[in-house]
């Protein structure tokens, strides 16, 4: 009786320590893992579109392609296409065909939307530079982080502290500011129809990222890979099919692959991996993560720029650089107490 | 004795009436009082500031000072004293001399410090622009927001939540980004000797302004007309006199008053009462107050200048605002719970 008491008490008290020592160690370490995968995705996500643009710089030969940027377009989509599938086959192989790691048809056809987004944003892309030059159109991409903040907030309903829209207005002006040269006031000089276009594109761009965020989120245990591949495949059949139909003479004269070289395929790998950073952020964290990650590689991208290409920091650039610091400081000082 | 309890009841209820209804309607009205003095002082502060800069400009004839700047210094100076006497004086009528509107030797040493200070930093001012030219010295300038703050917090022990520094960052980027011409980049070819300057001179002006707000807040009791007076007439002594001692010979020549107009006059009349209330924003509101206050004086003056003279605001006037306008937002929503 006192012995069986005691094997009880023993039970009893193992069972405790185990239970308060899964909740000490596993609760937060589940957060932990939650909170590493998001900043690694994070970080690449920065790391490889602030190396984008120093690509493009280098894959160009005095200031001109020499290789067909249509062709180098799809080439990107397909990879993208490859490296989720590769990764899909080897999961296939390992765990079998599960319910993760497959889809449904009912869930396939909202895939295409975010692809037809895009595509019709790039298609406006040709037609907004008859009323805006270059650098301006530089400056008003930048719509894209407010439009991107308010249909995260109308579309996933998700809400932001009033700490954190002050901060994601100063993300904004500070991007611009660090854009800004000599000739950035001529996009004061924007006709209304201009203006509308930008406006127009930066809300289809915007809508197509929180789209995106929305299909993928969704389906929590749905294997990442998988969603790439349906988002990957209506972007191929979309965006670069249109533009190597707009192209096709030019690419069938000088071949597929004319001009190419390392940096052009360095510049594609990275192209495509950005590609699917930005997928792995909307999975495991947010847009509004996406465009702080993005706006910090632009700064970046700027600095690197002067080690390398010895361009000259602007007193603009130092003052964008540190309206944007601030902005990602309040960002995460105003989060939501929940 | 049912009648004498009846009555002690009733004082007793009449008490609790009395006292709750005065500590319903005095305590708040108190607050309320303060605050719309402070609101006053800082509105009247912000107009003033803002139109300095275009009567200074309607002073000018085809871009040059008629009349002798020295002078007018001198007068604005003067009048400050007069302003400050002549209040004073009607005090004494209506109160007699008092411990609240006199004052004590001790307490008056302490009241050449300011001026000594802002004496030192404008001999200076004659130093620098030989490492900075014009529009880079008025970036510059801009170093006073930080140093104000950084010395705000120092000497007078005043704490600023994190929010409410980021806020101070971002008034200063705002105020530069607002100020940006195709000439600033020349500002970060400044030599260190520069640097050196204009972070003394921050340091100085920062260091007069919070030293005034000690001065005047030592003693609250203190009429702000007394506290003035010794101000003023130390501004006037170390300020004014030697300034004037340097322009001697073209007054002595040309005449005290040759060039004056009614736009000087009231130049004069305007400085002299922007003086006044940056006082009257010392005592009842603070140097923070007074660095957003005149921040804000600064981008309206701009908006006004667009309809006075036709500026045109530029783009980088345009982010700057948002900037401040946030900063302005952030340091209210920032302020600490106590």
């Amino acid at each position: 009786m006192e012995n069986r008491k005691i094997k009880d008490e023993l039970i009893y008290f193992n069972n405790v320590v185990n239970f308060s020592s899964t909740s000490l160690r596993n609760v937060p370490t589940r957060e932990q893992a939650k909170w590493q995968r998001k900043t690694v995705v994070t970080l690449a996500l920065t790391f490889l579109t602030s190396s984008q643009a120093k690509l493009i710089v280098w894959s160009k030969r005095a200031g001109k392609y020499e290789y067909s940027v249509t062709t180098a377009n799809f080439l990107v989509e397909t990879l993208k296409c490859a490296l989720s599938l590769a990764a899909l086959a080897r999961i296939w192989n390992s765990e079998g065909v599960t319910e993760a790691n497959s889809t449904t048809l009912d869930e396939v056809i909202v895939y295409p939307i975010p692809a037809l987004l895009y595509l019709v944003k790039n298609l406006l892309q040709y037609y907004i530079v008859a009323y805006v030059d270059a650098p301006g159109y530089q400056i008003l991409k930048n719509l894209n982080i407010i439009s991107t903040g308010v249909l995260y907030r109308i579309i996933l309903k998700r809400k932001l502290s009033e700490i954190q829209w002050a901060a994601f207005i100063l993300l904004c002006a500070g991007c611009i500011t660090a854009q800004l040269n000599s000739r950035s006031d001529h996009v004061l000089q924007t006709p209304l129809q201009g203006w509308i276009m930008a406006i127009v594109m930066a809300l289809l761009s915007g809508f197509a990222g929180v789209y995106t965020e929305a299909i993928i989120k969704k389906r929590p245990s749905r294997n990442i890979n998988v969603q790439n591949f349906w988002l990957y495949i209506f972007g191929m059949a979309f965006n670069a099919v249109a533009k190597l139909i707009q192209d096709f003479d030019a690419v069938m004269n000088k071949g597929f692959f004319h001009g190419y070289s390392i940096i052009t395929t360095l510049m594609i790998l990275n192209h495509a991996l950005s590609g699917i950073a930005v997928s792995m952020v909307m999975k495991y964290a947010d847009n509004i993560v996406k465009v702080y990650s993005t706006s910090v590689a632009m700064l970046l991208t700027a600095i690197v720029s002067v080690f390398l290409f010895g361009f000259n920091l602007t007193l603009a650039f130092f003052l964008g650089a540190i309206v944007v610091s601030v902005s990602v400081y309040l960002h995460s000082a105003g989060k939501l107490q929940r």
